[in-house]
């Protein structure tokens, strides 16, 4: 645990930035500010419910930390009942250490005025993360290379709807893994101003991009203002690895953010009921944003979510489907009255081109998300195939919605 | 003004039956039982603003209705302000007037397993109205026939996501005007047994479709029970001409149902805010929902919405954009508090072709028009090119999405 001073949340763009450097004042903030309410479709009493079986899954049911004994000792420092691998926490703890978040934090960009409030009525809205393969018209599919890194990287940077660029636009399959994330913070520091992830598939590569951050920012700045974060996925169900736990440190150690969302597929990795899956994903998150908090109280953690269903048939996983429809508005609340920031869905198909079937899945996907009142939104653009493409055409007609 | 008993509203589906005819009980409700909440996107406040700007539309500015000198005496007998043509209404009449329109009440169909019930929380569906044009993959667009009717009318009746049949899948512009109606109404007594809409384009043509329906369902049931419904379009900006009050002197002194809905494009029948053009459609609407109370109090009224955007450039109407879809939502709280059935939204595009863009602008339109409580959904499906065309592969699309 650091005994640095914690990020303080900010409610006001005005009297966040960083008193020893010059920074120049943004004239509209570059991200969404909503005014319109959220879609409460839960009531107080299945909100309730959900909270109360999310306690009981932690407590009776425990969630398993592996591969990670520091992990394991931080819990046992904070109380926590630790088992072999399995942490569980009593009734109400969980969220008693979520306290300690920010509800919003500012993610701070080499341009300030690209600077980003993630929290309260805020959204933010980052392309596709992640996909091995890109697609276009006349290349058609293929492994993504470094090249369609950088041009769909130059794309982002052009695009006002995008507030943040994201980190891994498509995998540069090209380049060694064990220098890929070096190449990819690099061109995000050097070919936009916008906001980024830094890596998180191995400890030093997190420790790499926090570097690279305190290098561009400057050691001082970084100590105190969020400039880089990790995004991260549970081992669902009830698993979490040391690629988060590691991240965690790396990340909220250095006073840095980190979103973690469980990716369930209900059938797959949860059960195939929307209510049962979202009150694991709930379970996961809280459980890993307590564990950020004991790294570092204070340090900016967004409580993701990323829920859909699958073809039981086949396997297949399905995007724009009614559960993470509803999902993604109940995670919303549940965000809420947690007190933390939410990332959850995106422009999400199935679709292996951008045809009627990912605009309509894409649509709906993204119509919740705004309903639900998402704050960091990851694969807002660009996301084909169930995120094993991305899409150039895509990427473009996406964003143009999501300027409407 | 007929003297017969008004329709009573209805809360159940149990208990509306005739006594007197042999029906069968439905198993399951052929239409859409919503157990969501409602998307409330205004404030007490601002309802309240929109609400009393209507009234000040409707006392200071007044409604044109011309063309029908009947209309204007029910008007004067009312204790209207009828000057010439121009109808003025004190502060909260309109309203008052509307108290008599139930809030919910049964659309029987020649299959009673398959009758509807419009208003409170039951939504149901009906294909694309009024196209000219058709368009398949195969055949291209053309202009609508007969035959095209025919296949349309088999394939609505086929798909379980449409619960009303509507009408005019697309105009059999091979038929002559004169005995058009008479063949569509007829297709839908004979081809279909779903519930289904009356013609409108004229006095004699509404009369001969509910004078058709006694045919069907028997003058004495007709009597007491809506079996057709009229669907007309107010003549905005402020306008309401005869087509309308004839239609509703027809459908609702027969006791059946009476649709209307200003179709508003903003910047040319409205002004170009949603504010200003919701306040403008809810007082015409209203307006004719008084007029029908006037014919008949207790007819079937639904309150009907068709609120859209244009290229303000080209003149080009334009569909699945933010201010149908944020009109979609405010219209549904401004007919839950007048007490009102609610037709607004549809699977709406400006596109020619259910490729991407009609997907995402469909998706948005119905999403709205779900969360907005809509009741009755004309165009649910089918609708391509805004309205000029029935899209066969469309219609099968939306159909299929409708289920979801």
């Amino acid at each position: 645990m650091s005994n640095r001073t914690p990020v303080k949340a900010v409610r006001r763009r005005k009297g966040n930035r960083s008193q020893n450097r010059q920074r120049t004042k943004a004239v509209a903030p570059a991200y969404i500010k909503r005014d319109i309410p959220f879609y409460q479709l839960l009531s107080e009493e299945g909100l309730v419910h959900l909270e109360q079986h999310a306690d009981w899954l932690i407590q009776e049911i425990g969630i398993e930390f592996r591969d990670d004994p520091k992990a394991l000792e931080i819990w046992q420092q904070a109380g926590a009942d630790v088992q072999d691998t399995r942490v569980r926490l009593d009734k109400g703890m969980a969220r008693h250490l979520c306290q300690t978040c920010p509800s919003e934090f500012t993610q701070h960009a080499r341009n300030p005025s690209r600077n980003v409030i993630i929290g309260g009525n805020n959204q933010v809205f980052a392309p596709v993360y992640g996909s091995p393969f890109v697609r276009d018209k006349i290349g058609g599919r293929r492994y993504g290379n470094i090249a369609d890194f950088e041009k769909l990287l130059k794309i982002v940077h052009q695009l006002p709807s995008l507030h943040h660029s994201g980190l891994i636009l498509t995998e540069p399959c090209d380049v060694p893994v064990s220098w890929r994330h070096l190449d990819m913070v690099l061109q995000h520091m050097t070919i936009t101003d916008k906001p980024h992830l830094g890596s998180i598939t191995e400890k030093s590569r997190a420790q790499d991009s926090v570097d690279m951050a305190r290098i561009l920012h400057g050691e001082t700045f970084v100590d105190e203002h969020c400039v880089i974060m990790g995004n991260v996925n549970t081992n669902s169900p009830l698993m979490v690895d040391r690629v988060v736990t590691e991240a965690a440190q790396v990340y909220c150690g250095a006073n840095q953010g980190l979103v973690v969302a469980p990716f369930i597929l209900g059938g797959a990795m949860g059960p195939v009921t929307t209510a049962a899956s979202l009150t694991q994903a709930f379970a996961e998150a809280m459980m890993v944003g307590a564990f950020t908090q004991l790294v570092r109280p204070g340090a900016p953690f967004v409580m993701g979510n990323f829920l859909s269903s699958m073809s039981l048939r086949s396997g297949a996983p399905t995007f724009g489907t009614p559960e993470p429809v509803l999902s993604n508005m109940v995670i919303g609340q549940l965000a809420r009255r947690l007190g933390v920031p939410l990332r959850c869905g995106g422009s999400l198909t199935a679709s292996k081109l951008p045809d009627a079937q990912a605009a309509a899945e894409s649509a709906d996907s993204m119509m919740s998300t705004a309903l639900g009142g998402a704050n960091f939104v990851l694969h807002a653009a660009g996301w084909l195939e169930g995120g094993l493409a991305t899409g150039f055409e895509k990427l473009v007609l996406d964003a143009d919605r999501l300027r409407c």
